[in-house]
């Protein structure tokens, strides 16, 4: 099965099905409108071998990463959490403690996030641990920044350093930037957002073909975490649950002299009209981005 | 895992976790308020081998079972569908039909029932197939009718027939009573009411429980479904997806004569004070409500 060939596909049948004020799949967040209200909407699933190993990881790191990882696609929309559910296929052969223990990685994920945990559901099957979880989010008085709308000539951001997460469990204890993207919403005008989940090469180029144009990273600008071996480490390792995001340059400069959050917010290109993602080197040199860094042998 | 055990202790959990006018784990759907706006949460999940077995189903009957159960959970407390998120983990050797039909399953069921599936995930992974669907709902004027809220003396009715439901495949194909649900929440006053999912015996120990009330059924009154082989696969065969409710006797009385919905409601019985659940023969005789009736092998 070719995933990403039908994660497109399924984005072409939702065209036009909802209202127009709508934002279906394709964005971190779904939009939808109740009343005068619009909420916010994510999903995602957490499956044991894929994202997460049972032997390495406690049942409680594997809920809390599960919980996080939706909580950081309403950050990648400058949006609050309003509530969660979940739902637990386990095996059959799992003791109590096991199910606990995804219930209070779930329960204290969803208490440390503000994001109450309202429902569920849990069955027993002889397959390996699937976590589902879903997350409902609300503007509060943000408009939800979305993954189009990056234009020629805005500058590119990152918080925080890449690479190496889940090398180093960091993806099984990172908080999602909701306070950061809620204080850059109120600060500067964010013209594109994304959470890095996938690695800056692959979630750019999301970002990028969200919005049909390009862009220009330069290589030695890119914030390397102490964690990550590397410059394709951090291109490509993913799970870091950074923002990216684009907006006007002299914005762009200001917050980063500024430095006004509570972590680094470092520049590392600009957005160009062709839709070209590229890496420019120290001297000058232009690649295509690699669409991702080393395998690790992950 | 004894996946009840466990689901109760998770209830106790989350008692007190939320805001008083919220409604947590434990009822049909999960109740928020967002702004001067209520919206309904309730997740599920379609397990391969568990819920369905994928040798003998389609997978669009997979995922319209999916999600058609999801608004089932809306209709019991009288709500509409707003929306749907699903996830599915698909065995890596799937061909690009199979997770298409599970799409057009999903979609399908979506555009029947109103209820616009705006975001999803999909991963391929070494297990069978795992579908979880989250449906969102709004109340629309209607109060959410809860599980608890039965009182002694309250007619209980059922809406169509029970019984026989998986065996002949009306599982796949049922429509979830949210048209008759809204009717009846303007016709009558709705104590208390569920989706018979597990087969009315359970249900309405689930009723009874939520509401600290117990309950007479006559044998002779519960609606025998012409798929079903008698009363005990009408009491536990389930996956019935009708409507399980309790209302004040008179209004039950003119309910049953005039009958104004597009089927059948029956009524099967009345709330009691004492807790137990009981079945009433036709020679007076009283018997506990069985767990469930026969297992057919299942």
């Amino acid at each position: 099965v070719r995933e990403n060939d039908l994660i497109r596909w399924i984005g072409e049948q939702s065209r036009n099905a909802f209202p127009p004020a709508w934002v279906g799949p394709g964005d971190d967040c779904a939009v939808v409108t109740l009343g005068d209200e619009r909420l916010l909407v994510t999903t995602d699933q957490v499956l044991d071998g894929v994202h997460v190993d049972s032997r390495r990881h406690s049942p409680a790191e594997v809920g809390r990463k599960a919980l996080a990882r939706g909580v950081s696609d309403i950050a990648a929309m400058a949006a609050l959490p309003l509530c969660a559910t979940a739902t637990a296929a386990v095996p059959r052969e799992s003791n109590d403690a096991f199910v606990q223990g995804i219930y209070r990685g779930l329960r204290g994920a969803a208490d440390e996030l503000a994001c109450p945990l309202v429902g569920g559901d849990l069955a027993a099957w002889d397959q390996r641990l699937a976590v589902s979880v879903t997350i409902i989010g609300r503007p509060d008085g943000i408009e939800p920044v979305l993954r189009h709308g990056a234009q020629a000539g805005d500058a590119l951001c990152v918080t925080g350093a890449l690479g190496g997460a889940w090398q180093h469990g960091r993806d099984l204890t990172f908080t999602p930037r909701i306070a950061q993207a809620r204080q850059l919403a109120d600060t500067v005008d964010l013209h594109a957002m994304i959470d890095l989940s996938d690695g800056l090469a692959i979630d750019l180029k999301r970002l990028c073909a969200a919005g049909g144009v390009g862009a220009e990273v330069l290589a030695d600008a890119v914030p390397i975490h102490p964690d990550a071996a590397d410059l394709a480490a951090a291109l490509g390792d993913g799970e870091d649950y950074e923002l990216l995001f684009a907006l006007p340059e002299a914005q762009a400069e200001r917050l980063v002299a500024d430095q006004p959050l509570d972590m680094a917010v470092h520049r590392i290109g600009r957005i160009a009209s062709a839709t070209d993602v590229l890496l420019i080197g120290l001297d000058g040199s232009r690649q295509p981005m690699p669409d991702r860094g080393w395998e690790h042998g992950r």
